[in-house]
């Protein structure tokens, strides 16, 4: 839709109609009192080529239609998602509840945590091999060997592994243990690394960027699923927002809301969000109270002694409990806890 | 805590500790190798009215204390507030639904909804006679003859009123119906118009500002407890970010929060934010099980006859079946919807 | 225009166009093979009331006029306001330079400051008696005391006076002596404050709020214009954002953008924004070369005494140095420092 | 610096003493009669590691060292890097201006803007042959055939080439033909390929992400600098805000500020941030006002014919001109537009 000023001239609105048309689109003029309308009905990308928005008499340009396609609701005409990860069902009524250390770090603390959390009712194990971490001076995970130890945690817990990829060149060894692959959040818009994953065929956990719109991460999902993935979990992790008395907003608004715009399946990630231990179980009672498909969540056996995040990692011991209040808050929006 | 520069020399340091002491505050110097910290200790306003961040020497300047006094939890030993409103409790393990039309357009539509929504549950009424638009050209609220309606509502459904004060003149009108005098979130800095209210003595609504940090809230609900008015509620109701996909980002983290750093109630309000009916429900559940003290939303009996904010008002219709769902999320975070 | 779902029904389409045209609006459709929309054609407040957005069928709501009307450049014909204030011009290629202490101390500090600054350039003097504090234990300024103050600085410098006004109750005595009234960005929305300085009919300084966008900026202006007072200069002062290394943002894309959109005069405040000295000058620089109207900067005698900001107020000695400066930056913009 | 809780307990108070100490910090005790501090004086990264937000007695952590140390100004003792890249100086005085296509088209289109905008002044020549686009379905750059045109470009104009880098795959490629690797905004925060980048030993322009403060920039930085790589160019290109009137806004305060923090020169990028060219000459001018050492712009010699970003591109024609201007401005902050 191309909005004309008020001062353009028949040329100029003429000259716009030609280019919309030079690109194979149908120009559908619409004049008002105060304001000439250009409608430019065809394909989206060959009109915004165009550049309209700097043209002569030109007043602005409204993208009408939505630029993602195979994410949108329409394609499964309104249905949902559901995913069956190595057992594990994600999606429609299904409830999944993502848990473990925020890095892998040792075998003891590894595998004792995948069997706490697979025997509280945990549903896939998740741990970071690959951290991206904002100091070069910081840990940077245990690569190879932290993924050895999640492929022993597997098969000892059976529980479904979900792990970070930075790099396409560890995709190979991230394959070889990955039931999910995690794209985090500063990863969401490189798109080397989506159409890699999308090309692998993995189950991806694709985590909002923390300042990416809920269009931008349609359009990220959008490159995975043009690669023929059609497996895409969406993972609310925190917004990036003024507020400094706490790390990140968790916005679950996004939740109801990319319900209505995707058929993907939608977690939320608390413990990044809230950085701190005290706010992860009042934001995972509200995630899952206001329908999100699951909730990918940090534990540890001793956050103490954490090598990162330790702060916002819950105790194993409190982990239970946790999980019976979570499927509470899951149950009034009508979905339950994915037994595995 | 003032954290000098590297570079800092003898002198500069000496003369930071000298305007320290000028005020009245002790001085408390710590060199480490890379840095020298000189912690003032005392009145954080005198030390403030200092300005040393522009002093030579110093890198900057790093509040330690709190700037809220009687709104911190530390005033009440972490002990939360319960406030008894014309009989209905709120805060504790009370919850409140406060609920009634956007703006009062009728007697029979204020009527109609009062009852209604008072048989559904819900505690309070809400209605607006004064409405702050962001147009000149809007419906600015039917004023007194409103106020005259709501309290019509009020002796027909025995619900107490929140009703909105936008000018210091009118405040004697309003205190002739309101049972809690909400304070809109243009106005959270409006300092005459707290401190008013603060004298007024009445329950005070403040809805936290659509950019303003929870401390700044903190600040503006000091205004109020600083005249000695006891009785405020902090209302979140969406701040503003990036994301244009929805009106505005409920903050959910800042319940949790704001439990832990102030004693007062906090309520939700799920419309404003949402902006579409669609969103409400979703919202709601997840306010209250992340342990809101209650919700204040908007519905109407013919929403989309209403003259403002019609596409977010639940329909009365469907208030019943909301207000049962509302009670079960609230029952996860441990709350009861308060009888009157 | 209203945009239909691609599911909507043509009952639904039948049904909006309908309410489109109870209002006395005409509805103009057009029909893609994706999309369906409704342009509605008519007065935009009765449109908007209509609260189409959640009607059922419908998509969303883009609205493609301008809310703002008297503010509008269209208004003049794309001619830019030049308004003059006690002989001293702001707008066009008249640049204004509005200096002066955040907040009136003392008799001597403030003629002393009036008159330096005239003699380096100033075109007007600034400096309040009323004080939007965050903290209620914060000094709330002199009052009716700071009032008399500018008076005599007004008297002996022959500078106008930019004084803020923040309670419609002390407006006659404000009256008295300000030249131009200052609306601080905490109040650009209260409605009652700015109709009744629309109505005073004295020229009108307005801050834009924090988060504030541009359009309700014009909104806010439009409260003002709407009462005959034609007189209004707006001012950016910096948003919030998601940085901490320094107070606010000052988002001078602003100035462009508000002079496409209004013929109103534009200024800076880099003072407020910074929040301290070393940023002040290039800011300003930035400013003026960016195309403002003006800037109003904070400058003290003796910064280290002020009672507030002094961190970010220059020293009255290094202004004249600063005021060449400037003066070259302007000149890149085509503009000249106004002479008083 | 680590604030205790007014209820933590001498216990708690000496168990964080212990667990600082514990990895080779030292404790410093300091008791107010409100608060306990206890500052930790050694590595931050191993007091980090501690994750002592969490901990019992402890309200919050304050970091007052800077976490970055090569990009710090204290590095050079407040000495600014001067950059020579194939001739052309960038940093102290010398003002650089990189201009070129958004895109790489065609030979001709790129050998006639390389010629041009060097005989008006330009010091480098930017364009783009891989493209990071939101939509999977947008043109994606020319690739090889890209590099081989801005290869022959370089050869006849003389002026150094600035190219992004999207991918690890490509930096062989990219190495045969870049003075300057780009890395985008949306990679800011992929490690590996900052790494890589810092092994290549080619000089980067680091583009700030559009959420990201300036310290998460120079940590980013750092990444590079840490390899060995000591010639990185920061560039400001605007940050993502509520405002919703332009596309990004520009944050030239970040000039200022990153020259107090870092010695590592800083650019800005006026096309992408204003998203439209009537903004891109006073944003220009602005930046340059406010002390960048350079702006990379956009230019083209028929945008309306442009693949991508047309909008928001300089006419070729009107370049020259535009380079007089910038030359004044910069002039006002000292600066001389390098010659090649």
């Amino acid at each position: 839709m191309i909005v004309m000023k008020s001062t353009a001239t028949e040329e100029q609105i003429r000259h716009v109609i030609e280019r919309v048309e030079s690109v194979g689109a149908r120009a559908h003029l619409s004049q008002g009192e105060e304001v000439t309308l250009i409608g430019a009905i065809g394909d989206r990308e060959h009109v915004a080529r165009l550049g309209l928005e700097g043209a002569p008499g030109v007043e602005n340009v409204v993208p009408i239609l939505k630029p993602y396609k195979l994410a949108s609701t329409q394609l499964r005409h309104g249905e949902h998602t559901v995913l069956e990860i190595a057992g594990s069902k994600i999606g429609g009524s299904n409830f999944a509840l993502i848990a473990g250390p925020c890095t892998v770090e040792t075998h003891a603390q590894t595998l004792a945590t995948a069997v706490a959390v697979r025997d509280a009712g945990a549903t896939m194990l998740r741990g970071g091999a690959y951290k991206p971490r904002t100091s070069p001076y910081a840990f940077q995970g245990l690569g190879l060997e932290g993924l050895r130890m999640l492929a022993d945690a597997k098969a000892q817990s059976g529980l479904p592994i979900v792990t970070e990829l930075m790099d396409t060149r560890d995709l190979d060894a991230i394959l070889e243990v990955a039931d999910v692959i995690q794209i985090g959040a500063r990863n969401m818009q490189n798109y080397p690394l989506l159409a890699e994953v999308g090309r692998a065929g993995r189950p991806v956990l694709l985590k909002r960027g923390l300042s990416s719109t809920l269009e931008e991460l349609l359009m990220a999902a959008e490159y995975v699923l043009k690669e023929g993935n059609e497996a895409v979990i969406l993972c609310e992790r925190g917004i990036r927002t003024f507020e400094t008395a706490y790390r990140f907003t968790l916005d679950l608004t996004a939740i109801p809301v990319l319900k209505e715009l995707t058929h993907l399946p939608v977690v939320v990630d608390p413990s990044h969000a809230a950085g701190r231990r005290s706010l992860v179980t009042p934001l995972s009672l509200a995630a899952a109270a206001a329908g999100a498909d699951g909730i990918i969540v940090e534990v540890h056996p001793n956050p103490e002694e954490a090598i990162c995040d330790g702060p916002q990692a819950l105790y194993l011991e409190d982990f239970p409990g946790y999980v019976e209040q979570v499927k509470r808050a899951a149950a009034v929006a009508g979905k339950v806890l994915a037994a595995v």
